[in-house]
């Protein structure tokens, strides 16, 4: 497989935008007649009433979008059958050409962290066979344990050609806590995003950007332009745009002259743009993801993007 | 439920030790006649094994300690049967009267992190009705994203008995890069510490112990010594021991003179201390969790905890 990286560029380009779409199910703000029609008796009631949304979702923004970002916790929450379904769910997008992101902040140590990286890429390894789990294009993961944990995602990474996302500032209101912390001069965050720097560049692609990228809060405008001084070839994922609270025009300086360098996630804002009573959230979530690509393509260098791709470049 | 502080301390001092046994399944480490037995076809075999070895090794470790700890990552590499199989084990272990961790140190923030919580503790909430997923006494957790984001962990611990062990020093050899950078002349690990002391002072039970505890690794005994001074009433669950290099002397500082403080836990050093080939690997497990045991109690004051066990106090 080619280096995530030089996937994602492409990706990017095809669609003209470099918006993610969250598929984070959430059982009170599904459709009311979805609801209703799967039952709410039992969790494996809430996971098909997931997949189908999924699913639903995934048909609608694939002709729109380049990425969409699994949020892990959903369907761990809602037991096993929704686990066994976001497999399901994150391979369907793979057929309709989406790249997928599965959001599960894993962190561990040695082989522990291998087992979790296989989890997102290439699968278990039994006797000598792969066995695939979630077969994930990019992970996101948590760097307080330290490069040798991250590493086993490096490998992964590397050989399959998929992508990891460090969690660098991320978009909550007490992010700052620790992420704010003065490291002799530098506040942590900045330190943490120097060693992605460093684990980027020993894995380039021909696009420039490594296949390690940061997460980075849209909720945090300040510290993302500080982040893209220190980190001029990596890709930031932002989630945190929209419902949360991050502007268009805040993410402005995560992207590049060329309208590469960065995914803005948006998953309230759009699969659950609906009032839950009504009949056509299709075409709100449609409506939706459009409004999205405009309003960041109106406020940042994405919309050169778009440009080329109608010039056919 | 009682606070979790007092109903670990309760299990300690009834079984006279506070080991931890690691239920983390590796295919390659299981008994072969147990892997011959199910087949490596597909991961639902594998997953069936791992059902039958966590259950036996239950069975054997019920009567000898007070904890099992379980490592998600091996269930979620070996898929979604292998997911299905933990909250059954866990479940097996809580009726042989054992007290249940997930070690899954999961991190997100506000209705994310909120869907680990209910996934590690009370269950999803659908339509008013709780639905248990994992339903563990106790959960490990990241603190990279602060304080809103350990929330509802400590929420769901406050409202159901439950316990949340907060990751301070990890075992692994780069747990330096992050964890000692220099943050104001003190490292982040103990800031780290300070804000999970101040946690844990919330909610007290009766034994003066927070339900908020600490990982740490007996990789580090000087670092577990000077986190018992900054975290005098916290519990400790602490890894690394055995098979990672932790010695049992040098998890000594993290008890107290009473022998409560601290769980030790011993995953390869116990559930792998067969020879694979071997077909009386039920005995060794049971033998090398009584010499964990004793290991332990010659070298720290959790000694005292079977003294008085054996005297009736």
């Amino acid at each position: 497989m080619d280096h995530f990286a030089d996937r994602l560029a492409d990706a990017v380009r095809a669609k003209g935008n470099s918006v993610s779409v969250g598929l984070d199910p959430r059982w009170e703000l599904l459709p009311k007649e979805l609801r209703l029609r799967h039952g709410n008796s039992d969790l494996s009631s809430v996971a098909s009433a997931y997949e189908e949304f999924c699913n639903r979702v995934i048909d609608i923004v694939a002709p729109l979008v380049p990425v969409v970002k699994a949020q892990s916790a959903f369907y761990e929450a809602a037991g096993p059958d929704a686990w066994a379904a976001l497999s399901r769910i994150l391979e369907r997008a793979r057929q309709r050409g989406l790249l997928t992101i599965w959001d599960g902040k894993r962190n561990d140590i040695a082989a522990t962290a291998a087992a979790y990286a296989e989890t997102a890429f290439g699968g278990a390894l039994i006797d000598g066979r792969r066995h695939p789990v979630l077969d994930a294009d990019a992970a996101t993961v948590n760097p307080y344990l330290g490069r040798d944990a991250v590493e086993p995602f490096l490998e992964g990474a590397a050989r399959d050609g998929r992508g990891v996302f460090v969690l660098v500032r991320t978009s909550n209101p007490g992010a700052r806590q620790f992420q704010d912390l003065d490291c002799s001069g530098r506040p942590l965050f900045i330190r943490v995003a120097e060693a992605v720097g460093a684990w980027s560049r020993e894995a380039r692609g021909r696009s420039g950007f490594g296949s390690v990228g940061a997460v980075v809060g849209a909720t945090y405008p300040a510290e993302l332009a500080a982040l893209r001084s220190v980190l001029p070839a990596v890709w930031f994922l932002i989630p945190g745009y929209g419902a949360q609270g991050g502007s268009a025009a805040g993410t402005g300086p995560a992207f590049g002259d060329d309208g590469l360098g960065a995914v803005v996630n948006s998953s309230r804002g759009i699969i659950s743009s609906f009032d839950p009573q009504a009949r056509d959230w299709e075409a709100s979530i449609e409506a939706a993801t459009k409004q999205t690509i405009s309003d960041l393509a109106a406020a940042t260098s994405m919309a050169r993007l778009a440009d080329k791709r109608a010039v056919g470049l």
